[in-house]
C-alpha cells in the first residue's frame, strides 16, 4: 500500500493535518491504535485559538463549530476574593472559541468519511522505518496481518507515549521536562457555567478553574495532591472545595450536580528538540505537553500542524523544500513561547510545596502587576488568543 | 534638645527627606553614625527615576543634576551574541538620569549647608525610646557625650544594618528575604562607557552589566561566585571576563583601563513589614533591599520618602493624620512591586547553579518574548523609569 503522507495517531491534530491535506490534494493514511469511539470518549480542553478556529475554517469543518460554540472576549482572574477581568477584544481585537475537543475530533472524522480519506483504526506494533532517506514506510498490524505503507513523509501525531518521538535515535533528540509537583483534579457536570467567562483563580488553598463546555455542561478543576485518586474526592467534597477556592460572589452562585467523570492529570512541560528526523515529522503532544493552564495544549498541536500542512503543501505544490527543512525550527520557535506562556501562568496561580514567604510576595506581586497594567494585560491576552503563526 | 523630625542617617533618603521637609519649614535634624567624607565615599548606583528626579527638583537641589547628568531614553538588553533596545521615551514618554549617588549626595549635603540644617555626624550608640507615643525621643553619644533629642516622628534612614529596624519588637514585624546564590564583582574605572546606554547581559558564563557614572567614568559588573573576593580577580582577568559577557561587538570597542575601585557586593531582596512603629517611619534600605539588577534601590527609597515627606507635610499644614497613617501600606504597596521588577529582572539574566536545562529554556524564552512583544517591552519601560506613586 503506498500514500503520500502517513499520520500516525487519529487524534485532533493527524486528523485537522489529514484534512487541510486532503482539500490541497495530498493524500494521507491515518493509522489510529485505539477505535473512533476510544478516541472521542477522552475528556479535552476546549479554548480554541484564533490560529486553530481558522485552520478549522481552512480545514472545511467549521461550520458547527461556528454554530455552536461560544465566543470569549476574556477571562477573569481571581487572587483570593479579589477578581478582575482581562479583555482579548479590548487588547487584541480577537477573542477565542469555546468548543470541546471532542466536538472538533468528531466533526473532523465526519469530514474525513464525507471525503472518503482512509482510516485504519486498532492498528498495533507500529514501526517506522527508514525515515532518514526519501523512501520511507510504516509497518503495523491490524486485523492480524502485517501492512507495509509506502509514503513520501511520515507525521508523528501519536501523542507522549507514541512511537514517532521514540523512533528519533536518543543520540540525535533532546529532551526537556519539568515536572510539576500536583496534579488537577477535575469535574465534568451537566450543570449551566458559573460564569460566562472562564475563572482563573489562585487561592490559599491552591489553583482552581471553572471553565464549560456548553452551556449546560461546566468543567470544574482543583489543584490537588499527585498522591490523591478521584475515588478520594466524594462529589461533595470536591464542590466544597471548589467553593473555597474562588471568590465568594461566584460561590454563592455555583450550581452543582453529580459529576458525570471526574479524574485527575498530573501537570507537566516537556519539549523534544529536533521536532523532525529525515521525513518523519513530530506534531502535539508527541513532541511537547504544557501544563493545562492557559490552555496551551490542543493549540499548540494545531501551530505545529500549521507549519507541517504549509511545508507539505509548498513541496507538493513546487517542489520547494523550504518550509519542510524549516518546519522543525519554524514549529519550536512557537512552541517554547507557548510552554513560556502556560509555565508562567502555571506558576501565578498555583500553591507550591516549596514556596518560601518571599516566593509568595512575588506571586501576588505579580498578580497585582497584571491587575494594574495594561501593558501586562495586553501581553497577557496576546498570549491567549495566540501569538501570530 | 528638640527638633520637629528626628532623621537617623544622613544617605541620600535621610537627606533627601530633610531637604524636603526643610522647604516646607519643617525642621529636622539628621544623625549621621559616620563623616560626612565617609558617607559621599561610598560608590552606588546612579540610574534616577522620573520621580526621584522630581523630588531632588521640589527638594532645590536639582540644578547640577541637570547640567551634569546625562538623560537616557533606553537601555539595551544582550543575550549571548544577540542584543536588542528598550525605548523608555517611546513607551512611557520618559527617560531616567545617569547621576551617581555620590553626586546626589553631595548635593542635598551641600544644601544643607547653606540653609543651616542641623546634621550630627559620628554619633554611636543611637536608641529610639517612646515611639508609640507622641512624645518619642532619641538619645545617641556625640563627642563623649550622651544626647537626647525630643521630636514628633522619627524617620528611620540608616538603612539595613542600622538600629531603627530593629528597634521595632519581632513579635510586631514580619521579614520576607531571598538570597541569591551569587554576588556583583564591580569595577570603577577612568575609561569612557563602551556604550551610550546600559547595557544588561545575560550570557553562558552568567550576567553583567555596562554602566556609568559620567562621560570618563564607568561602572562595570560581573555576576560572580559568593566565595570570590576581589583580590581574586585582577583588572586583567575582569576585563576578559566582562569582555566574554557581552555581545562581540561592544567587547571589542570596550575601553579598558586600571580599576579605582574594585568590590563584591552579594544579591538578597529583602522587605520588612510593616513599615511604622507608632511614630517611627522606616525609609530605604532600612525597610528593603533589592539586587540591584533594575536599579531600584536607591529609587525605592526616594519612593518612601515621597509618601513620608507628603504624610508629614500634610500633618503639619492642618493636622491631616492620614498620609502618616497609611504610610506603611502606600509605600509598601509599591515597594512590592519593584521587588519583583528587581527579582524577575535577575531571574531573567542571571545563572543559577540550580538552573535545570527547561529553566534555562524558560529563561531565553523569556528574553525572546521580551524581544519581540511590544507590550512586553512597555511594561519593562514603565517598571525602569518608575511606576507612579
Amino acid at each position: 500500500m503506498r500514500t503520500q503522507v502517513c499520520i500516525i495517531g487519529g487524534g485532533p491534530s493527524g486528523l485537522l493535518l489529514a484534512q487541510l491535506l486532503h482539500r490541497k490534494g495530498i493524500e494521507a493514511v491515518v493509522l489510529e491504535r485505539k477505535t473512533r469511539d476510544y478516541v472521542l470518549g477522552r475528556i479535552r480542553a476546549g479554548i480554541l485559538e484564533v490560529g486553530l478556529v481558522g485552520l478549522m475554517r481552512e480545514a472545511g469543518v467549521g461550520a458547527r463549530m461556528e454554530a455552536e460554540g461560544f465566543r470569549h472576549d476574556g477571562t477573569v482572574i481571581a487572587y483570593g476574593d479579589e477578581e478582575f477581568g482581562i479583555s482579548f477584544k479590548q487588547h487584541t481585537g480577537s477573542d477565542v472559541m469555546v468548543y470541546g475537543q471532542t466536538e472538533l475530533t468528531r466533526d473532523l472524522y465526519e469530514a474525513r468519511e464525507v471525503d472518503g480519506g482512509r482510516t485504519v483504526f486498532n492498528v498495533e506494533g507500529v514501526c517506522i522505518h527508514e525515515a532518514r532517506t526519501d523512501a520511507p514506510y510504516v509497518t503495523y498490524v491490524a486485523d492480524g496481518t502485517e501492512h507495509r505503507l509506502d509514503c513520501d513523509f511520515i507525521a508523528g501525531c501519536d501523542g507522549f507515549h507514541g512511537v514517532s518521538r521514540q523512533s528519533i535515535p536518543l543520540s540525535v533528540r533532546r529532551e526537556y521536562e519539568k515536572v510539576y509537583p500536583f496534579g488537577w483534579l477535575g469535574v465534568l457536570s451537566e450543570t449551566p457555567p458559573v460564569h460566562d467567562e472562564l475563572i482563573y483563580s489562585g487561592s490559599e488553598r491552591g489553583f482552581a478553574l471553572c471553565s464549560m463546555r456548553n452551556a449546560n455542561l461546566s468543567r470544574y478543576y482543583i489543584q490537588c495532591s499527585l498522591s490523591d485518586s478521584p475515588e478520594d474526592w466524594t462529589d461533595a467534597a470536591f464542590w466544597e472545595e471548589l467553593k473555597r477556592r474562588i471568590p465568594e460572589r461566584h460561590a454563592e452562585a455555583l450550581i452543582t450536580g453529580p459529576s458525570i467523570e471526574k479524574s485527575i492529570a498530573p501537570l507537566r512541560s516537556f519539549v523534544t528538540e529536533p521536532m523532525q528526523w529525515g521525513r518523519l515529522f513530530l506534531c502535539g503532544d508527541a513532541a511537547h505537553i504544557v501544563p493545562p493552564t492557559g490552555a496551551k495544549g490542543l493549540n499548540t498541536a494545531a501551530s505545529d500542524v500549521h507549519y507541517l500542512y504549509h511545508g507539505l503543501a509548498r513541496f507538493y505544490d513546487d517542489g520547494d523544500r523550504e518550509g519542510i527543512k524549516t518546519y522543525s525550527q519554524n514549529a519550536l520557535a512557537r512552541v517554547w513561547k507557548a510552554e513560556r506562556f502556560s509555565w508562567s501562568t502555571t506558576n501565578l496561580l498555583h500553591r507550591y510545596p516549596d514556596q518560601s514567604a518571599f516566593d509568595l510576595k512575588m506571586q501576588q506581586a505579580d498578580v497585582a502587576f497584571l491587575r494594574s497594567n495594561e501593558a501586562a494585560q495586553k501581553a497577557f491576552a496576546q498570549n491567549y488568543v495566540g501569538l501570530p503563526y
